[in-house]
């Protein structure tokens, strides 16, 4: 036989974005790894530049970058950094995304509208990623967007401990705050063992396609009612409902979202209405001067690295969610 | 100058697939034309062969095939007929798809599960699709899974008027049959300017995660009721539906859907439930033996023509739903 | 070094379709191996549905199918079978087809055909295939319809050997059915070091272009004759070459092909020709109504099986055939 | 509406690489036309350079390449031709190629070799051609490599008409110079109406593996022979076969093909052999010094000039064959 | 002939990104034309949205964006503005970036960089676009970034006709302001018919690799220099340029370059250094705040207009240039 | 677990083309390796034919070829090898192609010329190269043309260390030999510690547009000149280089280029200008009826050997030039 044979070795390599570099460190932390260290870096007229202060060659890559907002800035140091390890021989490359970017722009509402959640999926394609990892997809058919293996996470198993273990869900009413969430709602029904509500957002038929009226539909009287979304972006949807349930007799109202995007009002909102506890998780930063009495931030670091580890050692994602194997 | 130059022309042909010539040489009647004489005929071993008769070169095909069961044949011989119209040079080629095939396997629910609308879409463009065009997809995110245009009609036009001629809507109410179709009940509502109500199947929270109740959610009472989904396959969903409306009431249980799959169990089911009257479309054919009394079936031909020929003509699909231009 | 390393390993995975598992099985046996547990089934409008039953991830898959009747069922199968595989992270997939669908189809006889051969090469890849694996190409040139390596099985060796230790050779001539099949033919006779006769299927010049005389060129007067084809389909070409072989004197006459596809009215030919054996193999399943006395069906598992073996050991496919290293 | 329309043209022109320009410049003569003036040379390291120096934006370009001797040098150039046409914004971009490269490669005879027929269908679309025109591919299985549609000509008309106009073809036999070629020869029987031969290149049975017979199958006794291939290359086939039909007692032996590839000792064989007329096309250039008495070289253009006509015009390739429309 | 028959029409319509819409608007005027009416803004999480509100059917798109900073949140909304039109069927996309983004990240300088500039063409490639258009880039050999037609368009006749038209071009030198840009210059003394000479920036050979001297090469004693440059971003090459021109007897300095990024310090930098004038394009925006005494910003409007209407209309945009038709 | 699993092994080897198979085998030398035993010849018609003599099945493939002239000769017969390799299950295949070809023509200098620089890239690519290592590139913006990883090797350790070695670097001179290549002599004069000059050729301001005059700017008086550049093609350049210094009191002149192209009247053109010595690298086969007195040939096997390591053992190439890690 001509030529040379040697044992092959799979490297995992940790790399974090500028978006939120307190993520990453916790997902290297729980993996007992550091990240890789990294030069980037925005020139005088905004243009980043990115590299890598150590060899790569052949490694199996794992990109983290948190969407926030200027989310087009985080987007684009990605798809730089991605390129990099393409052109640096990288032998896999998967990106990871816990809020995926442009989620809601999941498909045509009216005609000549983009369709941002799939561009998305192709821009990392062409930079080179092989993967996708994210956590909570608004529309799990984004799946579909990307052509490889996307390694989608719940957070439900994680806020739902927190939930289950601080409160009595015997008196509890899972409530959808519309109804494009009712599904969302029901997992957490199975999960919790406790009934459903939802607020029904419409048109009074009565009076010509103006009002919107927030029907309660299920019984919150007296209920310690948990108000559930994928996540919590300006606040609006979330406030509204709970007041409506404030206004039906609930007990108390506790919300739960996976991504805590608090933009614009959402702050103001959110400490105006009045709730026992709003839950969400750290996919998103979530700096000092947004947090606020009564908000909870449960870390999705552990998650992530436990996925991160199965798909290095070849492992089961599914098994994490108490799939079978 | 060197060369030659002649006015270049735009050439409509129209083609049909063998699952149900009837809808296409209907759609073909209301622009006036012909359908290509197409040869195609399955080899004794079950492979099928497919031949037009005339020349295609240059000219703007849409090939028409409702997907039907054996879907799995219907959607090889649009694939054979796509590439065999790729090779003879034709300029564009639109699939037209009234039923888009797989449409349900939009996600993946669990590991390891392939995502077959997104693998259609894929399909159809390696054989050399240019362009889709359906009707009522599944989820509206299946436009993104196709790397090109995608012309998404709308039967609800088609279907609310025939309800609206018909039927007094004052004291009629609209009816998702689960929570998963809301929001084209809501459609339904703006539409025709009545209620709202909802059948929520769950489990019962007392009794562990077994018992699946029908809960119907708002007013129903006395009232005519308008049942309304995207497609009705085995009749299943929608027939329990309606007999939770009776128990509850209902004075008449109208259902209206686009897509008439009505297989195995679903004729019975449908004539043992007492519908008013079952309002479809013909996006798939419905053989004589499988139509019964009180099946209303109205045509899609003139919908799917004239989007056809908005898209020939460079003009807007758009403003076939009273979209602005 | 930042990250971790740790060894890597292959991890060879077999899988089956539903058209013939008793074949998968098989191979599988030969490997010592299980196939991985899979849930397959049609719903009821027949789209297709399939999952693993086991993590499949960073496997070195091989996916088993047999393209009988009907075979669009069974591509379709086959490619959904791929696309869970890829999006479940699997590192390699091998399509075996044992019989290449719609290999026939390979080059356009006409204007406006489609070439399906290349079209299967295409979806197949479309779908997350990288390899193929198949016996006996209707025309090897198939091979370079797969953008990506694919190895061509030959049964010859396994069918010969058969003949060679049950018939006398040195009066036995093998005979072409038609002018397409005499490369074959002479492979056969190298093979087993006898004559060759031809069957030659020709119009009469004297009578304008209608009558097909079947005339046996080369010396069969008192022979055992050997005819020998890729695959007997409908069986009208070997049935007739026969009868003009008996007419001409032979003693005896033998069939031997690859695949047995045994269409329409291929048992009834073939049972009231009178072949003195018809040796085939099981790369296509052969229902009991279908099998004959006569028939012999050898086993093309050991053969597959030691193809994937040494695809998965980076050893020689070529070497199986008597080739060097 | 916003924008601004006028009508919309189209522009053919025909481009020539430097193997033989005088066939580019007898096509541009059929069609009226000029060809592009282009700047063409090689540096003084072999490299080569191209310029088009007239606009081309827009146009529908046809780029005619026969590939002689060096095969290499004029695939290269006719790539990079068509990559200058592809970024100066030619519409459409055709490949005409009469004479296919490596048409012999089109499979894997033993194991590791190339399918060079498929790389150079490959090379073509990389550089940015949309079509393919080729006379008498080698196998007919090619137009399947090229990803697109390929215009597949046939020059056995122009041959046929030759030598039917010329001789007798009641005294005549068609004889295929092996086994490979059978059904051309078929076809020129039909074209002529009449009768055929094989000569059948064998090992003999009974001298283990090493004499090659060439055996006459068919009567050829006191009959003018026509020999039919696709090309002569080194012409060792078809003079051994015109050898072995003259001690048959053929009466005259003709040659007919059509690329006339002639390397190496082919005029030497070809001028000794003693055929009454050796008839090629031009789809090779044939200079002088390789011309001798007997060869006939018919002028390819006007076919080739015609389909450029029909694919510029929308028209139709196949019936330019006698197809139907 | 099946089917219908029209004449095609080229529609051309203009389609301007938020960064710099005013550029947009002048261009349209050159064309008589009127922009596309467009809706385009940004979520509060920061995510972009865009919609026409006009039918773009099978027009000639031409897509202008500055990339001026925020330079990522431009690139991206160009992005998603192709995307769009891809999907509602635009014909041709053409992407006009007359600064083309990170075009200085052209090559790897060291290991483990990005190659942004290849990066942005193939996003741009991947949202849709067939076809670039942009002004001097930094690299000419970006043109060969993009896999399809780049027009490369050249400021320098705008620049240098402003020059010529208010200085006596007698008693001027150009000036490179480094050794990188010579070639630029070169052409400048060519359209100007002046002496040339350079800075060069070196360590001391005789001082260990540290301190940069800024050598006149050339001799500027008593002549009026002309800096030229590609693009002007912070500024310091330049001015450090102009100060060494004046401590070597320069009468006056001024400064032309393409591109007025004006990052950071610039404007600080330029008023302190005492140009006689600073010429610009407005390839990028220059808001009033950054504009200054003895800037002059001349409009390439013009010239892209010529450039859009060349290649909507097929002629040549090499012409532009005094290339030969 | 299902399947069976077998430790991973990586495989190296090597493979030659014909162009310069010494430079292939001493760097098989370096690496204690055999090439892999390949067949290539050329058909009689020119068509190349290539066969690897044993497995490669799973290998990571370094395919050598020097692009001498014919070069068109040359990338073809390693577009050939990597499609075999591809086609027998090579895991990885990296073109080594020390001379990049076609490097020059790496932009469009006017409309309508290829950029046969990028098409190469492409045409690897689509043959099926993962990976491109080179020597050198003329432009560095060539790495931008591959998609994928670019090992760009640099040759000036090599032949600065013969100079540094050889002579008093303390009265030397780096010269560059036109205004293109002073990014190249900058580096060079912080390798060796000494000054810098440059050539600048340019037209007569006074005399209209034709006198090229060579200008010498820096002092040479005395010195010992190193003239540097990438490649020497017909030495037109350096030797009118070499005179203009030797005019200007130049001590004495040497030359140093990585590529010995030496085209055309290269060879006396060197020899008649006098240089100490013109050193360069063996990139390409210099035969020996090319060499000359004063012509040093350094090897660069050892650099591309040690590359190959990095590469396959996933140590950093960029370490090899005193890069960091």
């Amino acid at each position: 036989m001509t030529g040379f044979k040697k044992p092959n070795e799979k490297h995992l390599m940790l790399f974090s974005g500028r978006a939120y570099p307190e993520l990453a460190e916790e997902i290297a932390d729980h993996l007992d790894l550091g990240l890789v260290p990294t030069r980037a870096l925005n020139y005088a007229n905004s243009e980043i530049y990115v590299r890598f202060e150590e060899s790569v060659r052949g490694c199996d890559a794992y990109v983290i970058q948190s969407h926030a907002a200027p989310i087009n800035e985080w987007v684009m140091e990605q798809l730089i950094m991605v390129d990099a390890l393409k052109r640096a021989s990288a032998k896999r490359i998967t990106v990871v995304a816990p809020f995926y970017p442009y989620a809601r722009q999941d498909k045509k509402h009216r005609g000549r509208e983009p369709i941002s959640a799939r561009l998305m999926a192709d821009l990392f394609k062409t930079a080179g990623a092989n993967r996708l990892m994210s956590v909570d997809l608004h529309a799990a058919q984004i799946q579909g967007f990307f052509d490889g293996p996307v390694d989608h996470l719940w957070a439900l198993p994680v806020l739902s401990k927190h939930i289950s273990d601080r409160y009595d869900t015997s008196e509890m009413t899972v409530v959808s705050p519309d109804a494009g969430r009712v599904r969302l709602a029901d997992m957490w029904t199975d999960q919790l063992g406790c009934s459903l509500a939802i607020i029904h957002k419409r048109r009074d038929p009565n009076v010509a396609n103006t009002v919107a009226v927030h029907e309660v539909v299920g019984d919150v009287q007296g209920k310690v009612c948990l108000l559930v979304d994928d996540m919590i972006d300006t606040a609006g949807t979330i406030c509204q409902a709970a007041e409506a349930l404030k206004a039906r007799g609930a007990k108390a109202v506790i919300a739960a979202a996976t991504h805590a995007v608090l933009s614009g009002p959402a702050i103001e909102r959110l400490t105006a209405t009045g709730f026992e506890e709003v839950v969400v998780t750290n996919t998103l930063p979530i700096p000092d001067e947004r947090r606020f009495e009564g908000l909870t931030v449960l870390s999705i670091a552990p998650l992530i690295s436990r996925a991160i580890r199965e798909v290095f050692e070849d492992g089961s994602v599914t098994s994490l969610f108490g799939g079978q194997s």
